[in-house]
């Protein structure tokens, strides 16, 4: 079994706590680090971060000593990132090149030609950008990335689709308050309201998946040949992206064919893995965020009313399986294939 | 000015309070009777009614008895009906027989072919259809019908797409709870949640705007030729729906042409009228159901986020616009018409 | 270890399918039956239930044949009822005719003479009431029942402050869109809103303490000496009733004492039963519903500003801790104190 | 008729929002300057304001050129301050000392022996203090403060129990959003939930009842021997704070005597006066903040639910009659009273 001691970078936020949440008893990953900004360092994580997923911090991070976002001061053989994606920018280079393995959820690096940008179900073998990666820029370390949120829950249902020749996504997304961090939307902005918008949203769930669904080709990645067109909204709900979507295939499979690829498109054998990874619902009323966020502890996606066009509804947890819980499962992946 | 005496059947549910909120102080139309089911008939309406909208019912109204749904005990020249589908399909029927005026909410005669399905500033001469409607049944009254709640808000801006060579629709809608009726959805549903899905919803979308769309020709409407792709959903808001709308369109016109296509689109010259019908905003952030809702006291609908596809984001008052108002302004037209 | 077969009577409901959620793997009782209403015997639990409390109905009670509450068709050494009141005035006492225990979270009997009302915390002595009841009753089984959800929630700080002389108290609830039922509460009725009153609930926060903090004398409860004015509101919140309590008491003690009385309070040693049985947050925004409603999986309950007259917050999750594993709780006690 | 020229200080906040909503088409009050922070200065209030209360700023302001918070930049007779306290400390002396009639919504100044805190119909007279406060401090100007908005509401129904000899007040308040100001409460913090704590809120409601129903007693205000204590909670509520109270009287009066006293306690007749004061309702689940808040345009409260003890619930619409409504009221009183 691997063992591999880990830090978080940005603990405090909803990300940081999601990653605390994921790997304080993980089987392979050790926390032996926080970290975040400058004027939280030398003080209890306990008392720094207000803590929103539960009653009260784990215990086994409580009275964990924060530090600065300085690879100096960090011992660990990994690190997680849930930086804001400026931060980001500027300091996870900084751990790579001191030989860190970054494991990072900021859209900073996500697009970077030779930066991987992984969901393990999806294309596992563009880890290989790793080693381009090193070569290129000298780094000891590396930096791997999962994609916004909006697009993982969305990607591992079209993946099963390009088998069918997928050429046009048409979708609208009705994202959870918890994607907007902490504090994020005030109140008074969606009680008994919509918002019709999310800052940068659109261009990462048109772009990302072309990334995803493109083919690793010698030291790069070409793009998938996919025309996207996103609608992001808020909407108030706390946990769960609900999409509505539209996909349209050169070879016009039928709903029977579509549902047979969803059920055959599998999880992965490693720890965060869940059991089933898109669970079908024939329900006329589901997915639905409340009731089904929580399946396969966060890293299942639910689909339902599947109709023809074709069309359906895909939710997922975006703070578990569309942020930390998609790094650590990159992490996962990168350790069962030795390439950390 | 003219000046008619009107009854509201189902007078005590949400439509219901939205007639009687629009009518009471109508300058053409006076409240004479207030109907609903038998256990209600001989009592008042403002013990019977439990009153939403607002702290309290109209005076005006709230010592009025109530009636039965029977065209021998209704005094009034017109009648605007918010019945449910099954009851009015049995109902409206004999008031029309009778001599009256039907102004009708349901969904039960909307697509028949003698029916006129209306939106005054979208197909005002589809009124036509009543002269083929009485000779046809043989009425002295008439059936006029609006469409559903969502059809009308999307309508109003397919209407001057047309134009364009409108030939397929995507639409996403986010429904407030007060289409569903009180007591409609349960707290317990929606809190935290999102239900994608409301029965016999997205036919209604798909289908009416078709008739809507469609020109008179002699005694029927010829259907407009688009293809239409309707997910419905239902959201925790109170009164406004919001769509979020593709629209492709043969000539492939500019977000500039199509701005300019929806402010040249007016409203009428009626009691109901909005000054403004579709309101166009600019801010990356709108329209958003809590604020934009009121706009031309309900009649109104708020346009935005018009971006190159065409893709954009509608939203109005569906229990005014979409339901109660539509009526009203369909029976204004016909007033002003001469038709009634 | 002890070993019962139970019965599920009101098995579709939300207080059922906690019953359900606490018992489908629970170490000393084994579901046997589920039974509700005549309209959904013979068929399947899972086809039945509108499960509102997880993703997906437990597997183990999915395919359960449901049957009708009739004592001749229950297989069952227990029965948990979660009846409706006036359903389970009718039918527990044929239950315990027929020699079945009764554990009921109904309000039908609690404030008979002879039926025992418990809290396993509070008062384990009043089940000797038991022996009266089938004396008096001529019954083989019997009916325990504990209290209403604000009770339970207020009666478990109340015991551990009785000590100072408890003369008077004074509690606002804020209470729980669960509390209701499904469907309970229209979402119309809630959303941005707050209805300050609930049927029938302050009559029993202000009567139940009063047998629970009571003495068994001889064959009765000698009713306790305390004032107790409840008002009790319902607000837009899932799981989790909220209470605001002062409490006057003789020896006035001091705020330090009370957190001892408090903390001296402890669970009892049985399977359903949290570590802590009031937990003490120190911080002053809390207890929060959201985020401590789970605590001691349900069982717990969360006091935090305890200030000076004596006044405090108590938060406890009312469907658990208030109803189904109330229910379960006592007859854990009955079963380790041999009664049953 | 009076006519004064009208500077609002901190105009961009919900306050500041509000004050513009009610003076912009006031019969008496012309708005002549609108003051925010530095940064804001020099540019168009439209544009720099996040509008909340409604579609879209008044155009009689929209293009008003924003200045600083400086008495030598502003034109008006009066300033009307929605500042945060802390700023409120610093900057409403200056205007006082520059000649200006301060009508402040801060709690800066509202305990200050000399300074008035007024609820027009509950310590009218209470304004002679602005002769004393000129005296004393040497300014042309004066400040006159109106209390906290919970305050506002709960002393509108304590005055008409004074005659009762009101001893001791318990009181939990359920407070709105809008009351923590814009952003003010992060929607992850209330949905689903409730924050048992407000800020200095308890102190507040503790106290400035004392003043506001304490005597004139030559330069300064006698304080009412009255015990109140207060707990505040926020929900998830948009506009209007409901409150829960007791109200121990020596004379002990009945449920009628209580009523009676109620409808006694009429509004003055001024411009943005109620029609009715204090609003009774019968109904056992009134007061409701979103059916009740809007009654006299926001300016009356409601109560409902006057049981013995006494106990009553009360509502009234924090950001209207407790804030801009209570220091415009307070203003158009001193210029009715020629005292300004």
């Amino acid at each position: 079994m691997p063992h591999f001691t880990v830090g978080i970078l940005g603990a405090t936020g909803i990300v940081g706590q999601r990653f605390i949440e994921m790997l304080v008893r993980h089987p392979w990953f050790e926390i032996t680090a926080l970290a975040a900004s400058e004027t939280r360092a030398g003080k209890k994580y306990g008392e720094q971060v207000d803590w929103r997923i539960g009653p009260a911090v784990p215990e086994e991070v409580y009275n964990m000593e924060m530090i600065r976002l300085d690879p100096e001061e960090i011992k660990a053989d990994l690190v997680f990132s849930a930086l804001p994606s400026d931060v980001a920018r500027e300091v996870e280079p900084k751990f790579a090149e001191k030989g860190f393995i970054v494991a990072s959820n900021a859209s900073a690096y996500r697009m970077e030609e030779d930066v991987p940008l992984v969901i393990p179900e999806v294309n596992p073998d563009h880890l290989a950008l790793i080693e381009i990666q090193r070569e290129k820029r000298g780094w000891d370390g590396c930096i791997i990335t999962n994609p916004n949120c909006s697009t993982i829950i969305l990607t591992l249902t079209l993946k099963p689709l390009m088998q069918f020749g997928l050429k046009r996504v048409v979708v609208t997304t009705m994202q959870a308050l918890s994607g907007a961090g902490f504090p994020g939307v005030p109140s008074m902005s969606i009680l008994d309201n919509i918002i019709p918008y999310i800052s940068g949203e659109e261009g990462k769930v048109e772009n990302e998946p072309l990334k995803l669904l493109g083919e690793l080709d010698g030291d790069h990645i070409r793009m998938a040949d996919i025309d996207i067109m996103a609608t992001c909204t808020r909407v108030n709900v706390m946990d769960g992206h609900l999409e509505s979507v539209l996909a349209l295939m050169e070879s016009n499979p039928t709903v029977d064919d579509v549902k047979k690829a969803f059920k055959k498109f599998k999880a992965l054998d490693l720890p965060t893995s869940p059991e089933e990874l898109i669970i079908l619902r024939d329900e006329m009323d589901r997915p639905q965020p409340r009731l089904d966020r929580e399946e396969g502890k966060g890293m299942s996606v639910t689909v339902g009313r599947i109709r023809e066009g074709i069309r359906y509804l895909v939710l997922g947890h975006n703070a578990i399986r569309g942020a930390a819980g998609a790094s650590v499962l990159n992490m996962e992946l990168a350790a069962k294939e030795k390439l950390i």
